[in-house]
């Protein structure tokens, strides 16, 4: 079990990782003044965990208020957001009844959202699930819902009061979501931590084996990097933005498959291949550091190219990103692995370019 | 003129006040770095004001993205909400882009609410054309669209960049939205300003008549108390819900009437005759002062007798209040006028009669 502290002042959280967490009160004990709590997960994840963490809860006097949505990203919408408020009010849940979210990033995302927005804000804790949700989406206070015409366009940066994150339940992960979630591990390596990128090259197969000592390893490491940037930057003022590698790119696919199609973290995957080949044709980042990473996805059985949905609609998709300014779409760029910059200067060209190469079935 | 100041750190805002604010540039040079601005305004004040407000952005530079929502509290909503972000991202509106809220409480609560969550937050500004948008709801950060179930239930804290009053704009609003505004100036006085409470049964007819010195008098030393709260109690951890005087069973008559059907203030007025008919009857308030209050309500032309709506549809109402805690509703209640307290210790009993007296046609 391990500790990791993001240090934001009076908003300062824990992030506990660990084996048997979901079982042992001692890390839900914060909650305690509270006699009840909400609990929002999904139909997936609902039937595995959410009795263990119920008794957990009820060891602490803390009764449940269960809120079992739909699973996947094609649910993350105004839709379900309305279905929780019901429940919280239908229960007559206070100002001072925490949420829990139990489950990956959709659940963090939504619930966060809602805990963020009832009553003006009600006491919120991660409980991620998911590779992609311990490593990544859980930490950090970011909260948002999906617009149809942009992904995370309505949210709140929201921060938890802690992130308890059992990896037991990585046990029962499915194959495709722990790959996606080891996009988001590589891309620490790729934006900031050279060291890491090296060690996951050396130890992939023996994380999707699901090494327990491994992930363990992985998870802490990911979530320092994250919560470093978070302290120095909440909300994206500056360095923040690097944690957004292949966002911007990945984000176009899943709005234009629609959400669900892809998986988050696939859609990350083949959107830093089109930042790194954009940024090779630029001539900032070194052919064989683009070859390195694109062989390091193939072998986390990640994407590694594209959908050929047409530059026109790329650059529409794209044009709705969170970090266009003043009309111009800022990109995250790599100029080696271990170093990322934003570049709001990519000529429409290169990215179409770019798109040829990297789109389709190549 | 007159300048107020929000004291909340690197949140601190100004409060301006007073004559021609909409047509003079200095007021709305904070936005400039931007060059678009989207302003929120509804089909009643957007004929009157919007196109004062677009010249005078347009000669700083910043093109006006128009965002007309109907009228009235029935209207906030997620429907209307939704809209609104339709319109943002249509327009392709940015992280960086100001919204602006032109109007009273209604579009200053759902356009901050947006502002608070479209893309994870924007830059807000408020231009408040009502009085009860002047002396309060622009004030302080706090951002709301109705649930079925509860008024004001979704919302966020979000402070503004600034407000700006202009007076003159109070020359067009209607006599019963004047008045109902007058319930939130009275509240400053009863609940920590009997100074102020003596000045306004002095002065009340002449404010009616709308001179502009007096309205002007009032508005700031109504912001100046809610300044001050706001500044040492930013999130109603504590004295903050004294403003609340009177909004428990007001947004009990809000929501059992159907949004829209009494103005804010109005409901505000009656429900504070309830919190101060209670109050005596627990012994706290000498009938003198409940006297004088209800006198200057009737002086203010707000009524002072709330709907039968039945003691038991009253408490289901005032279940689903934001001040509930532990399942026990607490009361803002008064000890004398200038003087109010935070009570959950009010017996149903005690309830019962307070409505038996002070509700229905009497």
């Amino acid at each position: 079990m391990q500790t990791l502290n993001v240090a934001l002042g009076e908003r300062s959280y824990p992030i506990h990782v660990g084996s048997g967490l979901l079982t042992d009160p001692r890390w839900f004990a914060a909650l305690a003044p509270a006699r009840r709590a909400a609990v929002v997960t999904n139909t997936t994840v609902g039937p595995l965990y959410l009795a263990r963490l119920r008794q957990t809860l009820e060891a602490l006097g803390i009764a449940c208020v269960e809120i079992v949505i739909p699973d996947g990203e094609a649910f993350k919408n105004w839709e379900t957001l309305h279905r929780i408020f019901d429940a919280l009010l239908t229960h007559r849940c206070e100002r001072s009844t925490p949420i829990l979210a139990l489950g990956g990033g959709v659940v963090g995302d939504i619930a966060g959202f809602a805990a963020a927005t009832y009553q003006r804000g009600v006491p919120f804790y991660q409980v991620p699930t998911t590779l992609l949700a311990q490593v990544d989406s859980s930490v950090g206070g970011k909260t948002a819902i999906n617009h149809p015409l942009g992904k995370n366009m309505i949210g709140a940066f929201y921060q938890p009061g802690a992130v308890i994150a059992d990896t037991d339940t990585l046990g029962t992960l499915p194959e495709r979501e722990l790959k996606a979630g080891m996009a988001e591990v590589i891309k620490y390596g790729l934006i900031r931590d050279a060291e890491f990128f090296d060690w996951l090259e050396a130890n992939m197969e023996r994380l999707l084996a699901r090494d327990d000592e491994m992930l363990g390893f992985a998870i802490v490491r990911s979530c320092a990097n994250k919560a470093q940037i978070v302290a120095a930057d909440e909300r994206e003022a500056g360095v923040r933005a690097l944690l957004n590698l292949g966002h911007t790119f990945g984000h176009a696919i899943e709005t234009g498959l629609g959400y669900g199609e892809w998986l988050h973290g696939e859609a990350v995957a083949a959107g830093t291949v089109l930042a790194a080949e954009v940024s090779a044709r630029l001539g900032l980042l070194p052919r064989e550091h683009l070859e390195r990473l694109v062989a390091l996805y193939r072998r986390a059985g990640l994407p590694t190219r594209a959908p050929d949905l047409g530059t026109e609609r790329y650059l529409a998709l794209m044009g709705h990103d969170k970090k266009v300014q003043e009309g111009k779409i800022r990109f995250v760029l790599l100029k080696r692995i271990g170093e990322a910059f934003v570049s709001a200067d990519v000529p429409q060209a290169v990215l179409a370019q770019a798109f040829a190469a990297c789109c389709g079935d190549g």
